[in-house]
């Protein structure tokens, strides 16, 4: 039991949360040791496994981050930003590893994680699964080998709840696209096309936000020219692959050094 | 002979013109008899086979409708819809039939063409192929016998020249849409989503506009629901569809009382 | 209470049957009051509830169909062929709605379900989603509308533990674009295309299954001629919107005289 | 003039020798110096441009490939195995770059082209567009980074006068995806589905040729792994692709070492 680290998961009634639990609990490779909430939530005080509607875990929720951690070797964390810079402080002091999951971090909330990163791992990425990690890549590749001929547009599709367009993921690909063009995003991102646009630009990269049902994660990266199109794409139907990419995460930084870490380190990519 | 209706093509020069000059000689059905370009276009006055860089069709190139129109039974025209009403008044005047695939046109213009109307046969669509018409009628169908829980998204692209945003195509797909439903498409289109949104507002459609190489015309209808998808979707890769749809109104129209018509009419969907 | 039917759920361990009785349990419109398995299974006398994992829902599973159904209104019924059969002429006994989602059911099987249609309502489908039963129909539609200029070709994605291929759907697109041209689809269906086929013959149906990872369901119906191509699609996400149909299917058959219905019937399409 | 290349076409009367006549004509990086085709066919003795129903072009059709090698710099052949094989004997003979863009070549067909590359550059390949060959090397790349969790499927479509099925690029594609995975295509190729199948087998690579209208060529390859999915996809929507591919190699071939190279040396992938 020793070697089998400890998980402590927070914002544990969120729809990310309850999935990072379910996968913990099934897996054989880790144990749940901790479940953080808020002060206040009333969850707080209850067996984790009860308050999901299921049979009980012996884990109960707590409103203390620094218990929990200290009883852990890794914390798996998809909040917002603000607790998320608490707890990197909490998780460094505890000496335990960090996988943050949370989105929306500003430059200047990434660039304070750096104190909390001398002390423990941190794995931070916008997107822990597997597939899209590799589709990152492939852009940059191909937007690489291919000239501008080549018009690259990025097509993303989530559910109707999404509340900012594009997705974090498809950004994520556009800077990829960019980097293998030798350009910046910034200069070349061609968002919300409506209206009279006049002809496409040279070099653009176009982005699309497609919303409806509950569609968990859909990315084209299109590479148009005259005469023939290459199109990667990335499927996601089950929001258990994030999570089991963040327990993989937090198993592989078991042992490693103190510093900043993405996904592409932890599938070896 | 004599039984054969005879075509002239407007806008000679441009990609549509020549497009439909082939489809017309390559038809049994139909002669070329004339084909107009503006005055002082260098064809105007060449034999419009030689024109076009091939063998002689002997047809010279005319700047003067009416002459053209006078020995002809149909008159096909792509062009602008300043051209357009003038040729619709010069094709009333000849008791031409006037098959108009111009695009862009205002309510206003539209309405101009009521008096010619009055004399003789005029078909005007925004899209002139089979297909295309077939799913404006199965997306209105479809979206009568789904509620709102199927959120409808309008996904297009064509090349890189095109200069307008969503195209003339999605539109007709999203007023079809809002017809089915029974709401006015200006109250709910949502176009050129980006940044900070906010949940998918239930009802809206949505419309998206991608560029790239030398895409013809591909448009998607998604209706998305919890746990389900419905797509309809229509792929043009060849400009002889329009062509060909806009030589089988020209013929269509032989004999038919005067007044104004679409493709519906004329494909009897 | 007393107006809210009363639901059992036969098959219950399986992946449907627990689909479904989450669904009943979650609905408002109906009661679970029981669940049958096979004499011998483990769960036969457990709480359905705790045999699933979850808290107690004051239900006991039993190997005692008739019982069961004696104190139900309706019995949803995703099972196989024989096990149907004897849960038909039961249903009919107590006066109860039969759902069938069960597939492969033979001819003769199916004629053998006429005995019980004269004493109770049956509502049989391939397939219990909306989008379905829409696409179905469309297909029919379409397939009607266009001649065979259009070829037809059924593309189909399951996981890779389906054991028949095509699927039943894409089979039931089939039958519908076949009656939809006037032909048989036992004429005209091209399954397994490999080799030195020649070139497509005319009129022919084609069909592909695709199995891989675990996609739902997935149906594309294309239509491809010189130029253009048209394609209806339907994506299932969820196996929760077969169990809604299913639901849906028993509710709408309360009252009904006895007889076989379909979910176009129930969709009221 | 003496640097620019002069090529000959062979096989000019099919659709893709006008293709590859059409696309050197219009480059000014290469001249067209001659044309074969078949002793007996009626283009032999007259302009190639008038034979194509256009202008003269000023090259004469020749049944004598020889002669016509004599005074070229590079021979484009996309014909029939055994012609190749006369064709890459003249070839070599003449010391002409020798494009190969001929399928259905046996294994016993192409080792008969090692005496011709022994002094003269060959370059051959099963699909000479930029954008198949990358989809190849990204194919076996993500075949090799993902495990048989991930299981791979080759759908790909084409026109309804195709003959066979798959096509060579599918199956190019699919012994890349051996490759990547270090197995034998041969040993897990799963061709034709249908029927009682069973499971799928872990490992195996599926294949579907889809038949319709005038598809040019459309390949994906999809890789489906519980929760998520990868596609890579290629479109080819114009013939010009394989042509301007077919000049490109045409001219990289000038100055290089005798000896046989594909697309992927041509193209520094």
């Amino acid at each position: 039991m020793t070697h089998i680290p400890g998980i402590v998961i927070t914002g544990a009634s969120g729809r990310m949360g309850q999935m990072l639990i379910k996968t913990v609990t099934d897996s054989d490779q880790a144990r749940l040791v901790g479940v953080v909430e808020r002060t206040g939530h009333d969850w707080v005080g209850q067996d984790v496994g009860e308050a999901m509607g299921g049979q009980a875990l012996g884990v109960k929720v707590t409103d203390d981050p620094l218990e929990a951690f200290a009883q852990a070797q890794a914390v798996i964390d998809f909040t917002a930003p603000e607790a998320t810079l608490d707890f990197a402080a909490l998780a460094a002091q505890a000496r335990c590893v960090h996988v943050i999951g949370t989105t929306g971090m500003t430059d200047e909330q990434i660039a304070a994680l750096e104190p909390a990163s001398r002390h423990a791992v941190i794995v931070r990425a916008g997107n822990m699964s597997l597939g899209v990690n590799l589709l990152v890549q492939l852009t940059k590749k191909v937007a690489a080998a291919l000239d501008e001929d080549f018009d690259i547009e990025i097509i993303e599709g989530h559910h109707h709840h999404k509340v900012d367009a594009p997705s974090g993921t498809a950004l994520m690909l556009g800077e990829a696209a960019a980097e293998g063009r030798g350009v910046k995003l910034s200069d070349v991102a061609d968002r919300g096309r409506d209206g009279i646009t006049g002809a496409r630009k040279r070099g653009d990269i176009g982005f699309h936000a497609i919303r409806g049902g509950d569609i968990v994660g859909e990315h084209d990266v299109l590479f148009a020219a005259p005469g023939e199109r290459i199109v990667l794409r990335h499927l996601a139907s089950d929001r258990a692959i994030f999570a089991r990419g963040a327990l993989k995460a937090a198993l592989w930084g078991q042992g490693k050094a103190p510093g900043q870490y993405d996904m592409v380190d932890v599938l070896g990519l």
